[in-house]
């Protein structure tokens, strides 16, 4: 039997595609990245996997794991060239395999998209934290193959933090079972940890055990007015030392980003006062705080309105607006979400997904901005993301008589100018989206030789053939 | 010149030791573990290490690496007699290189002890969360060896929860660093979540990147009593519905426990009523708070109040003590803390490290003491242990009329018949202390067949000539 027949002895022909039904896997949202593959396949039971890998093995053919296809740096889209490689997508693998309430805990297989997820916790009176722009699409073994972050961090950590056990199909076609639910458990080497971030390039994740939360009651979205970026960082101190859990979100949005934003909903319902808009920086911040609400209104809103006023009078924030109920919550966060698409609507950008130490930001943005407009005269420079965590979207748009085919022939040198400065102060050239196909060459150039030379020496020992997502993180 | 020779060439004479002054190192604090070493070494620079990690290289010589040698599986004790060994005693290396307030953040060398570190932290104004009965002893390069857990897990989670970054020293003689104090960072394999827990395997923990957290400007300890485990997991749920992230701690104690506590502790200040006593399990739990104290004080107390009644109510919990001031708080933890102590008073034990999904430790509980009772006629079985991580202490003492020696005769008996119940119930062998040279059978015995697969092949990739701790997680 070929291979593609014995594929489709495995999943069944209907999951199998080639042709025209394959290249929407072949390429991915945003049509940055396209890819060559066999045929796209798609299984739904572990069994299938293994079954799969081995043939693939025999073969010597690849296999590139796709999840919603929603990553921005091409991990999912095949690029290797030196071998022939299927896509194995997840999203037939998407059940849910167990809720532990007791436990706190909930069993997902990896094809599950995070709003399934998110809804089905919600329904069993519990909230997984993981909140991103494509949660409607990406699916848990994406989010785990990349270790996705998103706005919640600051309080609930990397998906890393809300995994307590995940299930894997090695290179070799066997099960690494490493589902216990456990808050504690040191036996050995962590492999989940390992298999974390890998991007796909160290074996498949077919199943995760993921941590609840109770459900928050209450929360408020605060948006502040700052003069300087300094002030931003004393005001995040000050808020983590009065609230510390309570404080779900710290996102930092500068005034071109803001207005943009503005530009874009063009609604009067967010209107703000032009006193207001005239700051360098903006913060929206997030209280959340459980209890019976009443209660837990009365005292909370009275320490925010008491802890606003006195970071007024020690002048870390200059004016801040409070959100007065559930519609007013929501339009201040789609001030904050709706950055993205403003953007898109604006143009295309040069843009890094970059982390720092919380206290260099402010010299990092002011050296980057000088650097910036010496070497590329006139360039907009749109600034937004988790101030909480470090985070920082930094793109970078076209002068106003630039044309945006001239500012992307520049993308290689921004990124120099970008990634080196970032790696000067310390920081990470990619925070929460990952290496993929897009910053092999950029790992190369910053991480730690030594930390690279264990990374290689993992991949082959793990995956001696190159089997799994060749070409990905590593060049290899 | 001679091994010993350079030793002394590069650390100074002083700081190689053998014969008499060799001793202490050459056994852990129990006196369990005793083993062999050409010298024991105590670098104070990162330079020596790897200059002592080459010249052992160089002659063939395995790495032991010590901490503050306050281990209970005998990790940091040489035992594999195939080579030669030294210890590394890491105590020397001991500088604070880096407070980061504004980003919360903290760099550390390797033999810093857990108590210094919480001190200088406290100086700060910032509190590291990690707290264990060895702190004054055990240092950060031990903690992260072994992934350390401790009381304020189920709020901070383990140190590799608490931990940016970490350096090493590869067996190579390299530096991996990977001290980027950044919250986000997705570039490449989590080295850093590799080598914590890997218990000195793979390289030597030279220093780590931490977080530093608010202080809680009030605590409250509370006792309740409880008239079955079924209720007590009932009220774990609950309070963590109702207090979230305040809830830092939750500790079971049984009641056979407490009554070894009070008799050890012996003294009218911890003197409980009859009542009280007279049920069969205990938590203590903890809640904690952080703002204005009078302000926070007023609404948490109430909030505290109102929801143990309710918790009567339900018929959760029997009856409950509240800390009324810090002399309070510090008795009834005092109670839980003694455990360790009036246990070893009370006779040598067989004890077991382990940890449960919380929502399976009734019928664990349940059947495990029917099975020891029906292997072992008569045993008495001390519980303790932060059921809110579900990681339980559960040791097995000599009946009445039993020898103590017949007892320890039958350890690996009760250490089968206990371990593999916790299997089956999906737990884990080793909760929080490591699998050192004490579990490697076990190991073998309960880990999944596919991760033994995979570590095995790391450590071979890492550390080709098992120059790092051999004999130890691993059977090589």
């Amino acid at each position: 039997m070929s291979f593609l027949n014995t594929l489709s002895s495995i999943v069944g022909s209907d999951h199998v595609l080639t042709g025209e039904k394959a290249l929407p896997f072949l390429s991915d949202w945003r049509g940055r990245y396209k890819g060559n593959a066999i045929a796209i396949v798609r299984p739904s039971s572990v069994q299938s996997i293994i079954n799969i890998v081995r043939l693939c093995k025999q073969y010597n053919i690849a296999i590139v794991p796709q999840g919603g296809n929603t990553g921005l740096c091409g991990g999912s889209i095949p690029n290797n060239n030196s071998k022939d490689s299927i896509i194995l997508s997840s999203t037939r693998l998407n059940q849910i395999r167990e809720i532990d309430l007791s436990n706190n805990s909930i069993v997902v297989e990896a094809g599950c998209t995070l709003q399934k997820l998110q809804d089905i916790s919600l329904e069993k009176n519990r909230y997984f934290p993981l909140s991103l722009a494509s949660e409607g699409t990406c699916t848990i073994g994406g989010n785990l193959a990349t270790n996705a972050g998103g706005t919640q961090v600051l309080r609930y950590g990397n998906i890393r933090e809300l995994t307590l056990g995940i299930e894997v199909v090695s290179p070799d076609g066997y099960v690494i079972d490493l589902l216990r639910a456990l808050r504690k458990d040191n036996t050995g080497y962590s492999l989940r940890d390992l298999y974390i971030g890998s991007e796909g390039t160290l074996g498949i994740i077919t199943a995760a055990a993921l941590k609840l939360f109770p459900i928050c009651d209450k929360k408020w979205a605060i948006l502040v007015s700052l003069s300087s970026i300094e002030n931003a960082i004393e005001f995040l101190m000050e808020t983590r030392c009065v609230f510390d859990a309570s404080l779900t979100a710290f996102e930092l949005i500068s005034q071109f980003c803001l207005n943009l934003s503005l530009n874009f909903l063009n609604d009067k319902k967010y209107r703000l006062d032009t006193d207001f808009i005239d700051h360098p920086w903006f913060v929206l911040l997030e209280i959340s705080a459980i209890g019976d609400i009443r209660e837990v209104d009365d005292f909370m809103s009275n320490r925010i309105k008491i802890f606003l006023e006195k970071c007024i009078v020690l002048g870390y924030i200059d004016d801040a607006i409070i959100s007065f109920d559930n519609l007013h919550f929501a339009s201040l966060w789609h001030l904050r979400e709706s950055i993205p698409l403003a953007e898109k609507d604006f143009g295309k950008g040069i843009k890094h997904d970059i982390s720092l130490p919380v206290s260099v930001i402010p010299s990092f943005l002011s050296d980057m901005e000088k650097s910036l407009r010496l070497h590329f005269n006139g360039v907009q420079i749109v600034v937004f993301g988790h101030l909480g965590d470090g985070n920082l979207h930094y793109n970078v748009f076209k002068s106003i008589d630039q044309s945006e085919e001239s500012l992307l022939s520049l993308q290689w040198q921004i990124y120099d100018l970008v990634h080196s400065k970032v790696h000067d102060f310390g920081g990470s050239i990619s925070a929460e989206h990952g290496i993929g196909q897009l910053k092999v060459n950029e790992l190369q150039k910053y991480k730690n030789a030594g930390a690279l030379d264990i990374m290689r020496r993992l991949k082959k020992s793990v995956d001696p053939d190159n089997m799994m997502n060749p070409g990905k993180v590593l060049d290899i």
